[in-house]
């Protein structure tokens, strides 16, 4: 006989608090520190969709959280806490759940967070996995998407493409989830956000909401596979960051200081209204039709 | 052609902000005031399960909100604002999201919360709805489910089986979610929760991780429909409180003068083990066999 709704949240996810919660309460209780504000982020990923059916436990489980840490991290918030919202198909059966559970365990550990709550529940469709995760950030001082000012550099803090190549493969992509930018980013970039939607689509995002354009070089973004699907493939998860030009040096050794070998300047912000041009070695345009995921 | 996601959001989801964030970035920053602690909470809803399918989606708006909404007043907690995560098993169309999103507008003015962010996705299956949702209560004030104490007296706010009458009727029952407890709870509540699993089965929560037991009169439980049924049923987001003998009188008092015309002393704690006992007018226990809802 398969466990219970509540004997699963005690048995697997209890644990997944570190000794903060019992996860009794429906409610989790956090003390914000003194001279932060706290930063949020929603993200679900729902099987059929996000992921393959039958996908190995533990590499969603990391998939899930990451994907919520990067944006954490964008903003350059430390990530602090997460809650953990699953819909079911029918009842998990325990190998499912030990690891699972045992990979957010260690991801815990590695990213000193906690899971302070959540909601289980059982659902006529597929799996689906929502997490909402918290950090903070020094009062005022969150990363934001329309800071980037005329004259920025594009920076990407890593290689392109890792997202789209698994897709293709039918595997899941990891991300790393570079806590070591956190405070860089904070340091340094006048707006940040990481690569979900695809390269193109993401820095477009940054233009759009600073009131900028963007000439990216072909050349100089570090991409893995085909660079058309590379910058359209999204799932990639490395960070794009504006910086100002007399900074993105110190940047860019930051960030290889900080273990990110691919960390790259690909272009420049300039006035515009939101577009973004992948420029070949001549400094003419590339077309580009695909431009990112979009859901629908 | 129906509107693409991102268009959703500006269109739909932005208004609910009240004007305090655009929407485009993937976090939400939050400044929880100074000596205030952050409560939060998670609660999905889906369709086939929680609700019909082809339900109006004002009312499930409501109803999504409030089951969150009532798990912080539980808490002792001022609402404040929420993270929205919808899944989709195919584009909304503009009625649905013009129902729905309208419907949270209203509920933001009522409660003085708003939407800080989420996410919108596409799902194989059918639609699921999470919210998370945070408030603010003094730091050390929020209220457990394990703070009861032997002697403390059972208060229910008002009246059980309004959400078992709803679903037998296949329709949604939407709570009151009475923010003028809030205080109220904070100020007499050893302990409190709200009713969505069964009277029976929250009461004994708060029993279990009080390590005591209850004894409820059935007599002095105001019930709409069946009893039996109603406390078992569930889905009726009144609130549960624990609270001295001495402060009992005071407490109802407040709740009435709160509006609470049904709440009632219903039963009392004692030194136990979790059970929960249903006692008849001459304190015989009444056999019970459905106890609450659980998912799995």
């Amino acid at each position: 006989m398969s466990e219970n709704e509540f004997s699963v949240i005690q048995k697997y996810f209890r644990p997944l608090t570190m000794g903060r919660d019992d996860l009794r309460d429906d409610c989790a209780v956090l003390a914000v520190p003194d001279g932060y504000e706290l930063v949020v982020t929603t993200d679900t990923l729902n099987e059929g969709v996000h992921f393959p059916a039958a996908a190995d436990p533990a590499v969603l489980a990391r998939k899930v959280l990451r994907v919520n840490l990067t944006d954490l991290i964008s903003s350059g918030a430390q990530p602090a806490a997460y809650q953990l919202a699953l819909a079911f198909p029918h009842a998990p059966d325990a190998a499912w759940l030990s690891a699972f559970s045992g990979a957010l365990l260690a991801e815990n550990e590695i990213f000193g967070i906690y899971c302070s709550g959540g909601d289980t529940t059982s659902t006529q469709g597929p799996l689906s996995i929502t997490i909402n995760a918290m950090g903070f950030v020094p009062a005022g001082r969150a990363v934001r998407r329309g800071g980037a000012r005329d004259g920025d550099l594009a920076i990407v803090t890593g290689e392109i493409g890792h997202g789209y190549a698994a897709y293709k493969q039918g595997n899941i992509y990891v991300p790393d989830a570079p806590l070591e930018l956190t405070e860089i980013i904070r340091d340094y970039a006048h707006a940040a956000i990481d690569v979900s939607d695809g390269l193109l689509a993401d820095a477009g995002h940054i233009a759009h909401a600073s009131g900028l354009g963007l000439e990216l070089r072909a050349a100089d973004i570090p991409v893995t596979g085909d660079l058309l699907s590379a910058v359209a493939g999204g799932d990639d998860y490395t960070i794009v960051m504006a910086v100002a030009p007399d900074k993105a040096e110190s940047c860019l050794q930051a960030c290889r200081d900080a273990g990110m070998e691919q960390v790259a300047l690909i272009g420049r912000f300039y006035v515009g209204d939101g577009q973004v041009d992948l420029l070949d070695a001549n400094g003419h345009v590339i077309p580009v039709t695909n431009r990112g995921w979009v859901h629908f």
